[in-house]
């Protein structure tokens, strides 16, 4: 196979050519592209394209959205142990628990087959720009624009399959500024080696989540397989004796998912002033109300377990993204590089013609800021926190949108959207009466807190009771609940519909002509001007930037740099690592009492007066990486592309990310390499694994 | 000593007579103002004033706050373990922990002598309206209205102390309608005779605070001592054999607090569309905050424990009252009370004249909704919420105000409050760096998402940096933490605290301007608005209803009645009552994990085979009966006045009864006379105490 590095840029620049400014360790880079000037001037590293095909084909993507690497000869896979988490759950079956127990093959007979895991490494990369530009001419509408381009990369992908049976896709990259072709090489037998148990490997549980300093061993480890037996692999990363040390140049390569660094500041100024602030007082909200709840019983906190870890992991994110909104510094730097762009745009005769993008998406946050809370809680259904009234609202939508033409309707209610949704509206998933009284309880009294009990829709919706009688006499009184009532309904359509006066499907009723105008107003004025105003930005920023910078992420492959180095938080300095030890002194804090309680191999070895764990052994680490959502497990390696460390976490100063870079205090958070071989030696009698991961050939353990 | 009824309703009634409008079992009604034609009416009950005089008299108060009433002729006295607790912990010393342990004296010998209690009772009431009225003549100005207002009480009371011997106080009844002379025998010889675990006194925690179901022992038995002796005592209540039936009358006689029951219906508006709303959003965020600050270390939980206990406390009260200010039928009886009196009101001519004191409190409504959120983030400190910032200011007002003439001053830094503000000030206790950053960055978050990050105060606030940074240089740049270091800018004043540049004063001073003038508005434009209106309203409402209701509470006996009765809540009947075998149940689908875990001594029976305790005893009830906040240990009797239970608690829908009754769900929460017996017998072998509450003698238990 050969490398295709058809890099050509296509475009010819009329735009006055603005240097992107660059915080020094920015950029998410393509590997068609890397950041080869800033590597040699700050860090005096040349990247060769040697080392660069050697890095990319080694990297794997997993498809439930993580990352990996191959670290052997023999096809080991090296990821995160809550990207495996899902095939580990999978394969215990009645038998075993092995997120509970941990998991160790002690020979390749042991290993367990996935039944459902592909990976994917990615092979050839090809500029199909040209080709695709070329299907779509100047004179073509924005509808037919849209369908002659779908068609053209449709094509190039099933050529591309037919001519080399890889697996083909074309990604969009610059927002359409360049489309490329990545074909990947498929692993479909793939078999677990090693897990620790999840209690290490997410230990600190909530609390410690996005936080640092950290001492997870966030570590699973696959073998790829072909025709039966260990893959053969060329390209495999080997393992670093030294590890990570402080300030030393590292690299990232995984799959970040989506960012969205175009943002104008003036939506950052609306999330930061507006949506942010509201969202969290509305997560704080869940939040207390999910904990109270549960403390009342066992049973409450089985019921409302798996919502509250979503809004508190929710609450975290927002809270670490407020945080880097309200850094000025941020800001600052966010308004520079717009001002260039800005200045670079209004130097073209036709940009006096009329609004500029940026004052477009100004204007529609404004309207967005107008109409977030009653949208929110009308439309969004912060007002009526039941799953029953999502039902209640979907029958009633669904009985009035099925009969208009496919292209009139409520997207979600469109022919190809309905298979999905008639699955979720017919789940068997358990409803809890209580739960539901509850939740909508508070839900219908923070409707009337934040539009006032004597507004005219709360009056309506509370139907002059309480909100707390009022629930209670909705979920009593309604019979969605029951499966086969909601199958009637659907089926039945408009008429069954209205015929069944079910007192939740009324209430959706009742909203429903607001409900739909915020709807409308927040599709047309808000999020269609922003889609049309960001496309001529992207437009524009390609113009002038062209590919001396990096595009926003896209689920594939990319390279990151940065340095091992801490930071200052509350005005002390955050080490850049911690030691295996550490783990020790931090459960023994606590009482050992969950979620910082120790796996028993971990209490044993605490207690051996003989122990063999070198307890100033480096475990996690941090570096300035750039790395969002989808490099988990991505491996960290050095100059001469050795693994020093596993990535698995960002701290809550990275949670910014997602709108610019910063390398303040954000910080991607790594499993540090020698911190996994003292583990597998010494806690987990796992020398074979550590033998392959460190060179030597595997063994069978005894 | 003679009881003196000496009740003159002493004015004319010039405005129409309005009958109040009162709720079936409403009221907290004065001993010598019973509800008598009510009583007669709905449950042909007739109160004599010989019932009146032993109920008043087996009533004791307690003065941290509480209630409690006398269960032998040897002074044996009833209340709630949390009234008791104070005593119980000074008690315990080094050597016990009798909130753990629990704590029964097995004889006289072996009763625990409180060192700081002093219990009253009241003997005597007198009405001395006239005598208060006549030293206040028309012609004074309003201070030295009051002045003379006082020292004629004054000199009531040291009369009435000096003829008597007993503790007498002029206590204000009707805001100021009437005047009366209570005077109590003082008991400061009070021994502790029985307690049984907090653990079981207070079983579900915070839980199951303001909450029903419940299941707890909250109970606390002492004993007044004469002379050394076990006191004589002539009233008492004794013991029911039946204890509470459902639907049965029921009184309660107890020191409620304070209510507010003239609140207007506006200002009901403003707190339930505005301010509780407002609240709730603060709460919920200390919430979240001081739990997920907890959640990072066993050493962060110990610091935040106390302010989190606090916060949730506050949270649930308010989330209460909330849900009785958005229940129409509680705000449709509110409007229908007002209107009456208002139309009473506006036949009078000089009504006319001027603008009503409701219409005033609607306008200081609007006013404080429109300043709200600036003021309680700057002047309330919510914006800047750290122990050290509280300082900051002191230090700087106390250095502006000392100097200027006492009435001049801001009244916190008035002579007489000089010693307990210095008192707080130079507080040696303990000031955690990582959490006063912890709050002040959340709290400038806040600032600035309420505000604004562009908004100028917020900007000077933050100072060009990201509230986590600034929040890190206040904290740790700050010499306040030294208690000798605020001794010596307090003591230097303004030129030595303008001279520390101190970064916490120096913010408190960026923000002052702004501060003081929104507290003046606050306090010209809403309080005193709001203080001079009530009192017409008082003045009004008193002339129109004049002692054919019951006053606010004032923290002074009162007579409550009510029936035994359970409600609808979630669509579901709440029943009357819970039995003891229920917290077996209760614990068990708990885990017995805290709050749901059982004191070794119920553990025990829970296992035995043979045990005697019979688990179909009821345990605790409801009531109808009107309490609030100093109820607490309040003896719930029934006809005879026999003791059927005893007050601990009022579930979440009670606490509404700040503004008005209400008995749709609203209920007292007691334990039941029989499951006090059943607990004493066969969980804590203390048939000595079973026997002494039941009337035979009490012998020491072997």
């Amino acid at each position: 196979m050969t490398r295709m590095l058809l890099w050509l840029p296509g475009l010819v620049l009329t735009f006055a050519t603005v240097t992107p400014m660059l915080h020094a360790d920015e950029g998410m880079w393509l590997f068609t592209n890397p950041p080869s000037k800033q590597l040699k001037e700050k860090y005096q590293f040349e990247v060769t394209p040697k080392w660069l095909e050697h890095v990319q084909k080694s990297s794997v993507r997993f498809n439930n959205g993580g990352s990996g690497s191959f670290v052997s000869p023999d096809g080991l896979i090296m990821t995160n142990h809550h990207v495996g988490a899902d095939a580990l759950e999978k394969k215990g079956g009645d038998k075993h628990d092995y997120l509970k127990e941990g998991f160790h093959a002690k020979s390749n007979d042991e290993e367990l087959k996935c039944e459902d895991l592909e990976l994917n490494v990615l092979m050839n990369i090809e500029d199909v720009t040209d080709k695709v530009n070329g299907a779509v001419t100047p004179d073509l509408s924005p509808v037919k624009a849209a369908a002659a381009r779908r068609e053209v990369i449709a094509r190039i992908e099933k050529e591309a399959t037919d001519k080399t049976k890889l697996r083909s896709d074309v990604v969009t990259l610059y927002q359409g500024g360049q489309y490329h072709l990545y074909q990947y090489k498929k692993y479909t037998d793939v078999r677990i080696v090693f897990a620790p148990e999840q209690q290490i490997a997410f230990f600190g549980g909530d609390p410690d989540n996005f936080e640092y300093p950290r001492f997870d061993l966030d570590l699973c480890l696959f073998r790829a397989y072909e025709d039966g037996k260990p893959a053969k692999i060329e390209h495999y990363l080997k393992w670093s004796k030294a590890g990570a040390k402080e300030d030393e140049l590292v690299f990232v390569s995984g799959h970040p998912g989506r960012t969205r660094r175009l943002t104008t500041v003036a939506e950052l100024e609306y999330m930061r002033d507006i949506d942010y602030p509201f969202t969290l007082q509305r997560l704080n909200r869940a939040e207390v109300l999910l904990l109270s709840f549960s403390g009342r019983s066992a049973k409450n906190a089985q019921e409302a377990k798996e919502t509250l870890f979503g809004v508190q992991n929710s609450r975290k994110a927002r809270l670490g993204g407020l945080g880097g909104l309200l850094d000025p510094e941020f800001m600052v730097h966010k308004k520079e590089q717009e001002q260039k762009l800005r200045a670079a745009a209004d130097k073209e005769p036709q940009s006096r013609e009329k609004v500029s993008p940026w004052d477009r998406i100004a204007g529609a946050a404004k309207v967005r800021a107008n109409i977030l809370h009653r949208y929110t809680l009308l439309e969004g259904r912060s007002g009526f926190n039941s799953g029953l009234f999502g039902i209640g609202r979907a029958l009633l939508r669904g009985g009035e949108e099925r009969p208009k033409p496919n292209g009139e309707r409520l997207p979600e209610y469109g022919e190809s959207r309905l298979e999905s949704l008639q699955f979720q509206l017919f789940s068997a998933a358990p409803i809890y009466d209580d739960f539901e009284i509850v939740k909508l309880t508070d839900s219908l009294t923070f409707l009337a807190s934040e539009l006032g009990a004597d507004d005219p829709q709360v009056k309506k919706v509370l139907n002059g009771k309480s909100p707390a009688d009022r629930a209670a006499e909705l979920v009593t009184g309604t019979k969605l609940k029951d499966v086969a009532a909601r199958k009637k309904l659907w089926e039945g359509g408009k008429a069954a519909v209205d015929a069944a006066k079910d007192p939740m499907i009324e209430l959706a009723r009742l909203v429903d002509t607001e409900s739909r105008a915020l709807r409308k107003k927040m599709e047309t004025e808000v999020d269609e001007v922003n889609q049309q105003a960001y496309a001529e930005i992207a437009k524009i920023k390609f113009k002038v930037e062209g590919t001396s910078t990096y595009p926003d992420a896209t689920f594939t492959l990319r390279l990151s740099y940065g340095v091992v180095k801490g930071y200052e938080e509350n005005g002390k300095r955050v080490p850049f690592e911690t030691k295996l030890g550490g783990i020790f002194e931090r459960a023994k804090a606590n009482n050992y009492k969950e979620p910082f309680d120790l796996p028993e191999r971990w209490l044993k070895v605490e207690k051996e007066s003989n122990a063999k764990l070198k307890l100033d052994t480096p475990f996690n680490f941090i570096c300035t990486a750039d790395i969002i959502g989808g490099n988990s497990g991505s491996p960290v390696i050095n100059k001469d592309a050795e693994v020093v460390g596993l990535i698995f976490d960002g701290n809550i100063q990275s949670l910014v990310l997602d709108f610019a870079y910063t390398e303040t205090q954000a910080r991607a958070v790594s499993v540090h390499s020698q911190g996994i071989i003292e583990a597998l030696r010494h806690v987990y009698n796992a020398g074979d694994v550590a033998d392959e991961l460190t060179g030597k050939p595997r063994k069978a353990t005894k």
